[in-house]
C-alpha cells in the first residue's frame, strides 16, 4: 500500500493501533448484532426528553457554524460549577482535550506518568506526541496516589494522569486525598484529573471546585458522555486557572464543536432533575449487575461509576473468553487491557432488558469455559 | 494571569490569536444582533428537509458513541465519488483534518508553502506545529500555481496548500492545470488540495477523482459545511491513497465524530436533488450580489464558490470600513486579511431577505466613507 514518503519520523514509527474497537466494528467482524450495548460506559437510559426537544428546536440552525468561543456553554457550566467562564475550556469530548493537553506539554522523549492499565486513549495521545509512558501499578484495584507522586518526582515528569473515579476498575479516592495529591505535586507537573464519572461518585469523593481552582498545574476534565447520556454528542470540558485554560486557544480547533451537540449539552445541564433520576437508575443497575455476578460465583468490585468491574477469578484469558462468549449472545461488554486488572470484565449500567440478556447469557458462557 | 509554567517552548511562543472571530462574538462585542448572516460562507438555504428528518429520526441514539471507523459514511462517500472507502478519511470538519495533516508532516522549522492571503486556519495549524510559512502572492486574484511549484522546489517543502476554488477570492483553475501541478510536485511534497467549494465550481474545474487517486502525495479535502448546508455539523473528509489515508488513524480522535452530524451528512449526500436546487439558488444569489455591487460602483469578481469577493476600489482600510459599517446595519460579512486581496469584501450567498438588507445598507455605508 503506497503512502506518502515523508511523514515525520515520529509518525512513521507509530503503530496503527486504535484505543478501542467500537461495537459496530465488532458487529461487522462477527456478523452478529449487538443486542445489549453495555460495554462502552454509555448511558442506555439516554438523554433527557428536554434534550431531545432542544435538539429538535435547534436542528434547523445546523447550517451555522457554532460559536467558536462556546460562550453560552462556558457561561452555563460556570454557573453550574460556581466558577467563572474563564476557568473553562470546551472540546469535542474529553478525548480531544486530552490530545490537546499532551500537545501543550509533551515533547518527544518526555516522561508522562499514569497508571498501568489506565485510560488507553490518554496513552494513545502520549504515544502520538512521542512521550514516554511511565506506568505505576494499581494497588488493591485503585490507582496508587503515593506511587504516582513518587514516579512524578523520580522522573521530573511534566504531566501526570489520574482518574477519579477510575476507569476501568470503578474505584475511587476520597476528596481530601486527591486534594493533598494535587498540592503535593511539583508546580512543574501538570495534573490531568479525569472526572468523567464524577456525577456517579459517592459524596465526599470529588474535591469541591474551589479546592483546586487556584492551581495552575491542575486541569480537571469532565464530560457529557456518561451520566448525561450524550456520548454521541462529543462534549467535554476542562476546568483550570484562566491562564492555563487560555493555552487551549493557541492550538484547539476553534470551530470544532457541533452545534446540536452544544445545544444538547446546554439542555442536559439545565435538567438536573433528569440527571438525578438517571443516577438512581445507574445505582440500581450497578446493584443488579453485582447481584448477577455473585449469583454466578463471580466477585463484583465496588463502583463509583456507571459500570461494574467483575473479578472473574482467573486471568486475562478467562476474562477474554467471557467477553467473547457474551458477544455470541449479542452482549457487548469490555475488559481491562493489562494484568492484574484483566482478570475482570467491565459491564456498564443499562436498561432492564440489557441486563436481562446479560443475566441469561452469563451462566451459559461460564458453562463453556 | 497564572498559567502552568512548563508548556513546551513552541506552545509558550504561540500567540493567542484565532483564525476567525465568529459572528456571535461580534454581536457580543458590538451589542448588536446579526440580521443578515452572510459572512462565513455558510449556506443560509439550510440543509435538506430530508436531513432534518434524519436528525429527528436518530436523535434518540445520541447516547451512543459514533462508530469510530465511520464505516457508513466512508462507504456512502466512496459510492458517491466512485472510489473505495479505504481512500477516505473522515474528520470533525476540514479544519480538524488540516491540523492532522500538518502534524503528520511538519516538524518545527520546516517550510510549508501556501498563498499569501490563503486560508488562515491552515496557517494557524502550521504555526501551531512550528512550521515556517512560505507564502506566494496571488496573481490576478488567483493562487499562482507556477509560483507555488517554484517555492516548493526552492524550499524543498514537504507540504503545500492549494484551494480550488479559492477562498477568499472565489477564483479557480481548470482541472487540467491542477492535475499538471499535482503531478509536477516532488513526490516528497504533500499537496493539500482544498476543495471545500467544489460543488459550486463550474464544470471542468475539478479534476475527476480518478485523475489524482494514484498519487500518495495528494490529499483532497471536502466538506459538508458549504453547499450541503451543514457547517454546524462539522463533517469533512480527505481523499487519497489508502496508505496515506491510513496515517490519520495513527493520531486522529477516533471517537471524535458527533453521531447526529454523521447521520446528517449521510442524508445530505443521499439527497442530490436538494443539492442541485441549492446550487441554483447559490448561483442566483451570486448574480444578485454582483448586481448590487455594480449598482454601487463596486467591482464584483467572478466566483466559483458560494460567495462573491467585491473589489471596493481602495485599500484594506476602505474595505474594513465597509465591513464594520455594514455590521452597524446588522449585516455580517468578512474580508480578506492581507493586501492586495484586502481591497475586497466577501459576501456569502444567502436568502433574499439577507441580500435585501445588504442591498439597502451598502449605499448608506458607502455614503459615510
Amino acid at each position: 500500500m503506497t503512502a506518502f514518503s515523508r511523514f515525520t519520523p515520529l509518525i512513521s514509527a507509530l503503530p496503527s493501533t486504535v484505543p478501542f474497537v467500537g461495537p459496530e466494528a465488532i458487529e461487522r467482524q462477527r456478523g452478529r448484532p449487538v443486542l445489549a450495548r453495555i460495554g462502552a460506559n454509555e448511558s442506555g437510559f439516554g438523554p433527557a426528553p428536554s434534550v431531545l426537544a432542544a435538539i429538535a428546536a435547534s436542528s434547523g440552525e445546523i447550517w451555522k457554524y457554532n460559536d467558536p468561543e462556546n460562550h453560552a456553554l462556558k457561561t452555563a457550566l460556570a454557573a453550574h460549577l460556581g466558577t467563572a467562564p474563564a476557568n473553562i475550556a470546551v472540546g469535542e469530548g474529553v478525548d480531544s482535550l486530552l490530545g490537546l493537553i499532551v500537545r501543550l506539554v509533551i515533547e518527544p522523549g518526555m516522561p508522562v506518568v499514569t497508571s498501568l492499565g489506565g485510560y488507553p486513549t490518554f496513552n494513545f495521545h502520549v504515544n502520538g506526541f512521542g512521550g514516554r509512558l511511565v506506568t505505576v501499578p494499581y494497588v488493591d484495584d485503585r490507582e496508587d496516589l503515593e506511587g504516582l507522586l513518587a514516579a512524578v518526582k523520580r522522573e521530573n515528569a511534566p504531566l501526570v494522569y489520574f482518574a477519579n473515579p477510575d476507569n476501568p476498575m470503578g474505584s475511587w479516592w476520597d476528596a481530601a486525598s486527591i486534594t493533598a495529591f494535587a498540592r503535593a505535586l511539583p508546580e512543574t507537573t501538570l495534573l490531568v484529573l479525569d472526572e468523567a464519572y464524577c456525577e456517579t461518585a459517592p459524596a465526599g469523593s470529588t474535591p469541591p471546585i474551589g479546592d483546586l481552582i487556584d492551581l495552575p498545574n491542575v486541569l480537571r476534565t469532565r464530560t457529557f458522555s456518561k451520566a448525561y447520556g450524550l456520548a454521541g454528542a462529543r462534549v467535554g470540558y476542562a476546568i483550570g486557572t484562566p491562564g492555563t485554560v487560555l493555552a487551549f486557544d493557541k492550538i484547539r480547533n476553534h470551530f470544532g464543536m457541533a452545534r446540536l451537540s452544544t445545544e444538547a449539552a446546554l439542555a442536559a445541564l439545565a435538567d438536573q432533575a433528569y440527571l438525578a433520576e438517571v443516577l438512581g437508575r445507574i445505582s440500581a443497575a450497578r446493584d443488579r449487575i453485582s447481584a448477577i455476578a455473585r449469583a454466578n460465583g463471580l466477585d463484583p468490585l465496588p463502583s463509583a461509576t456507571n459500570f461494574v468491574a467483575i473479578d472473574c477469578g482467573g486471568d486475562g484469558v478467562r476474562a477474554r473468553a467471557i467477553v467473547d462468549g457474551l458477544m455470541e449472545h449479542g452482549v457487548f461488554i469490555r475488559m481491562p487491557g493489562v494484568a492484574p486488572l484483566n482478570r475482570c470484565i467491565r459491564v456498564s449500567a443499562g436498561l432492564a432488558a440489557d441486563l436481562d440478556l446479560f443475566e441469561a447469557s452469563l451462566p451459559k458462557v461460564l458453562k463453556t469455559l
